[in-house]
């Protein structure tokens, strides 16, 4: 297969890596362009014709460009439904709404909580930011409540949509990885009985692991 | 066709009258259950088994229910592509991709900034709550950026995703409403040129103003 598949952006990025591990699901080749943010090299006018709110991951194949993360693994999935990983993006319509119910969940209710979490305890002191703590306190707040909602699905159902692996859980791995490793909050993921069996289970696919090792290289 | 599809919550609620709208553009007949927010009726546990946030709204058909408004519209758009409105969610992979980059827009960078003015401008008086100048000013700086993309992206294109009304255009009608209507902030609409014909074109449509109706009867 041609390598037509172009990401633009750092794997650093929570929104690139939620690409390229998708990428890596579906064994789709690859090239990954590098953007260097601390250049602002995506507010420059060819990066804004690709990605015009000026943010990564920006995304080629033969005939179309695109962004949003989660947009891209859903153009992703539907374009290789047999390739890789099978059922990323569900194999019945059923199945398909659960998976975009919890990839909607992840979008609304635990990204905004966990993405503020992990630039404050993560991003601000390497770039020798002061932390706001009030907001890391606001946002822990709300992420414990969205992870015993989790808690209590992951009772019942071995991945968030349902049996199967999926773009649902996928999405959750950017954040969750450098909330659990690289802060003193892992204890969110891993005191609660059902969500670390799931961290555990999902974290160590071949396909992230893969990604991680990107991101530390 | 027999009315299997139940919305339950109150028609004000944004993201209610997101789905509300989808079903009616796509003519698929359904009943909605009145749940008092001020009772608390989204806290009940009968309520919770529905939607485990305690969000409103949640969603029955036949053999499925759903929660998060824009999972529940991609679900009505897929179940029923060739009834109302056609090509509500595509009708090719590209055309696919292009609305669920949108719709993501909508829901990753109009969506909080807008949801937080309208609280605020609209719900905060209402409900006799102080309004946050600051959290104002802040977000109304991330609306007037978000609209200076969508003043250029519908420059060149009639709809957000394309040249056809889409859930990526339908995503938006929620908060605009309230923000050109109910506050002082319609010219962040109105004064820009491309955005204002196309709230013109998408805030008349007959699925649309019914559901107006339904908000203010
Ligand atoms: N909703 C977007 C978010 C992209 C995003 O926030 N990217 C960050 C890096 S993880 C970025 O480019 N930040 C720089 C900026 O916003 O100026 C997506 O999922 O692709
Ligand atoms: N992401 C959800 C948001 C639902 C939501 O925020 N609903 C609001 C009313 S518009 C609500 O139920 N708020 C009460 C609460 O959060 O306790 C969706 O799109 O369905």
């Amino acid at each position: 297969m041609a390598t037509s598949v172009t990401v633009y952006g750092p794997p650093l990025s929570t929104a690139v890596s939620r690409v390229l591990v998708c990428l890596l699901e579906k064994d789709v080749p690859f090239q990954l362009v590098p953007v260097s943010m601390a250049k602002m090299e995506h507010k420059k006018p060819d990066f804004i014709k690709m990605q015009p709110f000026g943010q990564v991951p920006a995304f080629q194949d033969d005939d179309i460009t695109l962004f949003e993360s989660r947009a891209i693994c859903r153009y992703i999935a539907e374009k290789y439904p047999t390739q890789g990983t099978a059922g990323l993006y569900g194999t019945n319509p059923l199945v398909k709404a659960s998976i975009d119910q919890w990839l909607e969940a992840e979008s609304q209710s635990f990204n905004p909580p966990s993405s503020v979490l992990t630039f404050q305890l993560v991003f601000a002191p390497r770039m020798k930011l002061k932390q706001d703590e009030a907001l890391i306190k606001l946002n822990e707040g709300k992420l414990v409540k969205v992870l015993d909602v989790y808690e209590n699905r992951l009772g019942s159902s071995r991945y968030l949509a349902g049996d199967e692996f999926s773009l649902a859980d996928l999405s959750h791995l950017p954040n969750t990885q450098f909330l659990v490793d690289k802060t003193d909050r892992a204890e969110l993921f891993t005191s609660r009985k059902n969500v670390s069996r799931w961290w555990s289970e999902i974290s160590t696919r071949p396909a992230w692991k893969k990604v991680v090792e990107m991101q530390n290289a």
